[in-house]
């Protein structure tokens, strides 16, 4: 077994263990920030992690009502710019903490008098260092080269900050479960992938609260089965990139219930149009019946814990496709592990 | 000739245009805005309009210091929050002036008490009639489905609105003559397109002031030629996606001088050693020399002013390879102008 899938394996108790081992501090945390007069939320980091923040927005920004803003780093390091940060929570993710250039705008944020928190598997990191506060993911090294129980980690820990900051109630407990539920899928992945031994290219959609699960699913084939994966919005899906797609054209797609629902059916309906073929990570029926192939989940997940358990198939998927390609997921070609951008 | 390339040929005329006719407009806007406690701005787009934002975005958060959010629409139209936006200044971009959800962001905007700004090519639009006040670009009726002067016009707002609120000096009025002086790139660019007729993948990379073109060429290529075109930042690009690339993998990259052209040569390098194809739109020396093909920008275009003429090549590369695909540029498949997404 790959160490990719082994790690996908070890989610459902690193989502438990990372729960209980932060409940103290995100207690105390939240205290904090709702006394502060938050009123702007910026997320920094690259890669994975920043396919984490695309949810994060989201999750966040629907939740506490404060405005997220997902930063771009080289306003800070190549422009040097100071952007007036004093109301600001500034929240950088990085799995290592090494990432120099997402180091370098929370040092700029803390100057700029932002209050800033890091969200990192490794607590020694710089990143730990240098942040007001720390969120630590508790999944033990990683070692696989995609990164997949830190994005979920990463995840979960913006469950666990809307928590905090939100008015109503949000019911992550429920995640580990979930999390395990959905690994029962494996052997249909497996079966599954064989259909897309030969795919070169494709497009992921997401929407909302899966709209970065839809560049985590791209970048996962990209880096473990180098598939040119696009990824897209169902609704800018339709703005041009439709033209791409022709006869069984391969679409991936994220398609809880939930609002994001009749956008992914006017999408789907448009590409049977098109004759495109299209495999839907769905638990609603209309959804699973349009679509070439399913891989079908739990009745019971809601759209806003949708998410983790969702990704989940998906990172199977890419693991098990590399290896049906011949490919080994542990050593992707051109890339290491920790990336020191500036 | 296709109306694409009829358009694209027009937008020295329009970019002039619309600085004459709108600089009034702005030079009032500008009073009113330095009066107002902004303290955060919100973009809110689909499409090339949201690429002519991701430039905008790094053209105000760098020059202004004022943070800069791109809106996700689906947090206002599909999830029903509203963000609390009292002190922020939220700009809806569209080309028609009729996408649904973009102006329905900047109509609960407005119930959040934020100020609103439109940026459109139509006067008569819904989008002028909700936003409370209107910076028009004056492209005549845009007939071609793939954008181009308008998409220009929508940057150059963003130039004339940053000269408003920046404290140094913007020399915007240069935009024109550069526009019109790259055009003459055109037989240049058609000799070139001839060896990407059977590119069927590839990469556009570009890196702050140009990142948004990046996504804008990509876009063009999937639109008009049917190319499935991924779009990166040359640092994200070092994060997984680099795996995708395989000797004689073409990689498209606008590399200015500038503050950027560190992060540019040091991925050229790594292309080189990875047998890529590269073609470089640069008006540097190291960076054409390092690159497969290159087309050549003059040498006086800064950086902070080479989004506009850097895309125009672009722009003719696109629709001179749609030509030379034997695709009709003015009829892609599957599309339609006026896309209203909800």
């Amino acid at each position: 077994m790959s160490l990719m899938l082994q790690e996908i394996t070890e989610q459902p108790v690193v989502l438990e263990r990372t729960i209980q081992a932060e409940r103290e501090k995100l207690a105390k945390l939240g205290t904090f920030l709702r006394n502060k007069d938050i009123d702007l939320i910026v997320l920094a980091a690259r890669g994975s992690s920043d396919n984490a923040c695309q949810f994060g927005r989201y999750l966040l920004e629907v939740t506490t009502g404060i405005p997220v803003s997902l930063s771009a780093p080289s306003v800070f390091t190549l422009y040097k710019a100071k952007p007036n940060l004093k109301r600001a929570l500034v929240v950088g993710v990085s799995q290592s903490g090494e990432g120099v250039d997402i180091n370098n705008v929370l040092e700029t944020a803390k100057e700029s008098g932002a209050y800033t928190l890091g969200i990192t598997n490794e607590a020694d990191s710089s990143m730990a260092k240098i942040a007001d506060e720390t969120l630590l993911i508790h999944a033990g090294r990683e070692k696989s080269v995609a990164a997949t129980k830190t994005y979920t980690g990463q995840m979960l820990h913006f469950y666990l900050l809307a928590a905090q900051l939100a008015d109503e109630k949000i019911a992550f407990e429920k995640i580990p479960h979930f999390a395990a539920q959905v690994l029962q899928l494996k052997s249909k992945v497996e079966e599954l992938v064989e259909r897309y031994v030969f795919m070169e290219n494709c497009v992921v959609v997401g929407r909302g609260m899966n709209y970065g699960n839809s560049y985590e699913l791209a970048l996962k084939l990209m880096e473990t089965c180098y598939v040119v994966a696009e990824r897209f919005s169902s609704a800018d899906f339709f703005h041009g990139p439709l033209a791409i797609v022709e006869r069984r054209f391969p679409v991936l797609m994220f398609a809880p219930t939930g609002v994001t629902r009749q956008s992914n059916l006017d999408l789907l309906k448009r590409l049977q149009e098109l004759h495109a073929d299209s495999l839907a990570i769905t638990n609603d029926e209309e959804i699973a019946k349009l679509s070439s192939r399913t891989i079908e989940m739990p009745k019971d997940v809601d759209e806003f814990l949708s998410p983790i358990p969702f990704i989940i198939p998906a990172q199977l998927f890419a693991a098990l496709l590399s290896k049906a390609k011949g490919i080994d997921a542990d050593a992707p070609r051109s890339l290491s592990k920790v990336t020191k951008t500036l």
